[in-house]
């Protein structure tokens, strides 16, 4: 892949820094945090704000240019990606190492005295704009809020932002109805008596309202604010969008089953507006909920003295526990995904040896197979196929330019997911199609067993997932090997791929205790650098573990992988396994086995039934 | 032990919380923080104010005592301890508890509207009574300093503060002069712009200049002050505390060497108004460090413009990491800290049936042979001598009312230190002097398991201790067990034998990394109220680590253990450890036999050394 030129961009934000059509005083920095107004991981082609002057399109990365330089701060997973895809007129902070200075520091080294450092507050979150803005002012710099945003003010052919059609899933698939869901919301907002709370991530607004939309490529969610009093619900969102009957009815827009549960509609842009009048006629004592994360601008809205920023909204944390109705479609959208990858694989393996498959024919092929089974809806996320050194690059996307052909002498990783209707699923599986090196299953063993450490791990309810990061990296560790990136991931029930409240990293101390019915990821990896990458990552389950005592009455939680694609064999130094060990990977198979085997059977795909069979042979003891 | 009886003394609080002699206005509530106006964990008598209101003597509780209610909070360790010592007037906060509020959410609960919260500004830390005054005034009530303290106001017989004598120990122990070490200490300053630095810690004010004292008991430090300039050295110290030859030798106060080598003395009590002084004086841009668990009085003396609030100060960081002299000390400390242990249990052996042998007693023979070694100072800490029910106290400490027996029937926990002037120890052996039950051969092996799983442990250079914490917990968690404290604690060297910014725990995020040449305590346990505790604690050494791999060169790390006392093999179910851990042990024992094994001849001391090699022959395998 050839790096974006961006010679010119640079010098038009410059000049926009100083623009006075923009700008009161000229700016000596511009920052560009990546997602948008809704602090999307994830974002529509219009606020693809960071790639466009940058060019480097993964996930996360905040771009700052200063008159002088221009830089990048992404994490571990885009290292290789990032510095692939920037021209040399942009540094690539490395965030994580050591060396690397934050945002801050690097702003304070190289800005002149007095600086002012501009960004849109509808883009950074309130909780960064307070610690960017005290770091600035203590060294004597300012933070700035720059209404007009200059990317936008410089990006010609900026793509509109879209409307799609809302589909209503209904109970089969939601478990709880949208009224139900306000109504429990409030009592927690009566339990803490708050009267309102503005509710400003797509995913929260999508669960509550039991919609979904397709505005963002992989998150079925939909442009949309919402403000939430004890007797009010304020929906704002871009109204042709409501005019479909079947939205109009499940909404009850025309006859309210209560007065409590009648939606106000309002236009998407009327939110800083409403939300004023709202705040205008608060009463002295009132207070509203906004997530700390929500934009700076919309939290400002909010007088101090009402205002409780809260890190994780009561919808985040009742979304994370899934009820029985979602459990069960999550189950089912992984067995009909390992279906999906049992034929992907099969096929694989009587196709390499052609030398005709292609890190892109294969995800193409895996979305062909996916789109077969029911209730399919898209992918998850862009599917990391990659072979060899690519495979190193953590958040690795195909392009033409960087296509390798599958062979029979590399090690292939494919992370990949999908969205159903009844669920959403996320899977990395690492393998070899000839011979893998006794160094690469030394390494594949290595984070097998810290995938098995955390998906066999028993602990005591109100942990917090990131006290189990380590056991994934014990095995790696004692060997001198590491991964630079967290363990797992919140998953959304067909929403994000990425969710909070849960998770599992070294990297956070804020997350909130694991539960039974939360789900996330299980990946640990590890990747060489221009060799190899290995991740091993299977959704799973929290569920109550039985356990030999209880103390405290505590009671305990453990995993259950939802996730059931054999994991192969070939790649495993089963010397280098327990017999607990041995004993989990056996277990695993047989289930994926029985479970997907049913399936494969049933849907009489029968070559890959024959190979998963032959892949999920218990390993024999010594 | 009968608790405290509080009626008249929460009478008298309550009439001074209107009192206009030391009040304003009426306050509503009243906080008595646990610590001094260092922040100090070990307190002199003259502070022990929680201590004084509510009868509870352990190191770490926070009272708050409003027009009806009084309340403590204090952690696992002291639960049993807090409940049997304090009188029904008072509530037990059990923190850590899901159900337990914290003392804002419990002030709030409690309190009428438009209330005041009163606290000694001296004794609470300044990130303390941030937080606690954001959400008082959040929900519409304030905090407010009282200048004099209600409790000493109330309290007819306090103590004077103590002035002991200081005592200079020598560079054959400290290893770098006080005078290398304000150098030092000036080129961080200097790397971070910051012109002055308030040093409010006492033992980091006593690392600093090489100075012991014995104002805390158990912990070498004095009452003192310092603030330190780029060039300018001024130290807050009862002046009459100079006036020894050695001391004013050791400052060089007659004749400094260089000018920025000059020592200015001040009284104690006068580092208020010099700091105002200071502050006054101060150049616009001019910064100012301040550690931000210091208190709340002195740090808002220092303008908000020219305070640099650190969570760890360098001093901190600095005396973190031993110094060849310090590990040299710290290992010849724990070496004469084994003798005096290996002869206490072969002692214990002799007399355990003659029923004669107490909690108490245990105690008073241990430091009578403690102190039979050189250089012994004194304890490092109130020794917990435990027999059966009493173990399970955390913190426990016999008195007369509650001392135990030591029989052949129940599990004895002894937790004991001291201080030499080579270093400080602080070891914890939990043995059976007659035969285990299965039951707790099952619990002591789980903990063995988590301890070894600790000080085993191989992690990557520029890992925080609390990613470690878990691997103590793994094999109790499996089991459905716990405990309810951290991991490990910083140990000092010849100086408080707990101390930051490094430790093992679940409850921070905040702890520096770990670097070769940190000591810190591997302490799993395992508490059963009522019936019995168990803990392993072993003083640890930071130290490089060989891996057969290393990944982007980061180097890895482990733990040298420093603590050489055999661990009980009686108390151990073999079955339960895996091959490596038996290893670990076997290791283990070889070097205890080694080590303490030649200092044990050299002292002559010859049933200690039967014992020793008796309880040092390796497991044999299955």
């Amino acid at each position: 892949m050839s790096p974006k030129i961006t010679v010119e961009l640079l010098r038009h934000l410059r000049q926009a820094m100083k623009n006075s059509k923009y700008i009161t005083e000229p700016i000596q920095a511009y920052i560009v945090p990546s997602g948008d107004a809704h602090q999307s991981e994830y974002i529509a082609p219009c606020d693809c704000r960071h790639e466009f002057i940058c060019g480097f399109n993964g996930s996360a990365g905040t771009a700052i240019v200063t008159e002088q330089h221009a830089a990048l701060w992404t994490d571990g997973r885009y290292f290789l990606q990032a510095s692939q895809q920037m021209d040399n007129n942009w540094t690539l902070m490395k965030m994580g190492l050591k060396e690397t200075p934050s945002q801050e520091e690097w702003l304070i080294s190289v800005l002149p005295e007095n600086s002012k450092v501009g960004v849109d507050p509808w883009i950074i979150a309130a909780d960064q704009w307070k610690n960017m803005s005290k770091a600035l002012s203590n060294a004597g710099h300012s933070l700035v809020a720059v209404q007009d945003n200059l990317i936008d003010a410089i990006w010609e052919d900026r793509p509109p932002r879209p409307s799609t059609k809302l589909i209503d899933l209904g109970l089969k698939y939601n478990g709880l109805t949208w009224q139900d869901k306000v109504t429990a919301l409030r009592g927690k907002m009566a339990e803490r008596k708050v009267s309102w709370f503005v509710v400003t991530a797509l995913d929260e607004i999508a669960w509550l309202f039991n919609l979904r939309g397709s505005d963002i490529e992989y998150n079925p969610v939909f442009f949309a604010y919402a403000i939430i009093g004890i007797s009010n619900i304020k929906l704002f969102v871009d109204s042709k969008r409501l005019l479909h009957p079947a939205v109009q009815e499940h909404l009850e827009l025309d006859s309210p089953s209560k007065p409590e549960l009648t939606i106000q509609c309002f236009p998407y842009e009327s939110v800083y507006t409403e939300l004023q009048a709202v705040c205008a006629a608060l009463a002295p004592k009132e207070k509203m909920w906004i997530c700390d994360k929500a934009s700076c601008a919309l939290t400002r809205v909010i007088p101090k003295a009402h205002r409780s920023a809260i890190p994780y909204t009561p919808l985040c944390l009742a979304k994370a526990v899934k009820n029985p109705t979602e459990i069960q479609g999550m189950k089912m959208a992984h067995i009909k995904d390992a279906v999906a990858l049992c034929e992907l694989f099969a096929w694989l393996e009587k196709e390499i040896p052609k030398g005709t498959v292609t890190e892109i024919s294969v995800a193409d092929k895996a979305e062909e197979l996916r789109s077969q089974q029911k209730d399919f809806v898209g992918l998850s996320f862009p599917t990391i196929s990659s072979v060899g050194p690519n495979g190193a690059i953590i958040h690795y996307r195909p392009l033409p330019e960087t296509n390798r052909t599958l062979s029979l002498n590399e090690v292939y990783l494919i992370d990949s997911g999908a969205q159903y209707l009844d669920g959403t699923t996320d899977v990395t599986r690492t393998v070899h199609f000839g011979t893998p090196s006794d160094y690469e299953k030394e390494c594949f063993t290595y984070v097998l067993k810290g995938h098995i450490a955390v998906s066999a791990a028993v602990f005591p309810n109100g942990t917090k997932g990131h006290l189990l990061d380590s056991f994934a990296r014990a095995s790696l560790w004692d060997s001198g090997l590491d991964y630079l990136h967290g363990t797992g991931h919140g998953v959304g029930c067909f929403l994000n791929v990425h969710e909070g409240p849960c998770g599992i990293s070294y990297k956070t101390f804020a997350d909130e205790p694991l539960e039974a019915g939360m789900i996330v990821s299980d990946e640990p990896g590890y990747y060489e650098d221009g060799s190899f990458g290995i991740r091993l990552e299977n959704v799973v389950l929290v569920i109550p573990a039985k356990t030999k005592y209880n103390y405290r009455n505590r009671g305990s939680l453990t995993f259950e992988p939802l996730t059931l694609v054999p994991i192969q064999l070939k790649m495993i130094n089963t010397d280098l396994l327990t017999q607990k060990e041995r004993d989990w990977v056996n277990d695993y198979h047989r289930k994926c086995r029985e479970a997907v085997g049913a399936e494969l059977e049933r849907q009489g795909r029968k070559v890959a039934l024959d190979w998963l069979i032959r892949e999920t042979l218990p390993i024999l003891n010594k």
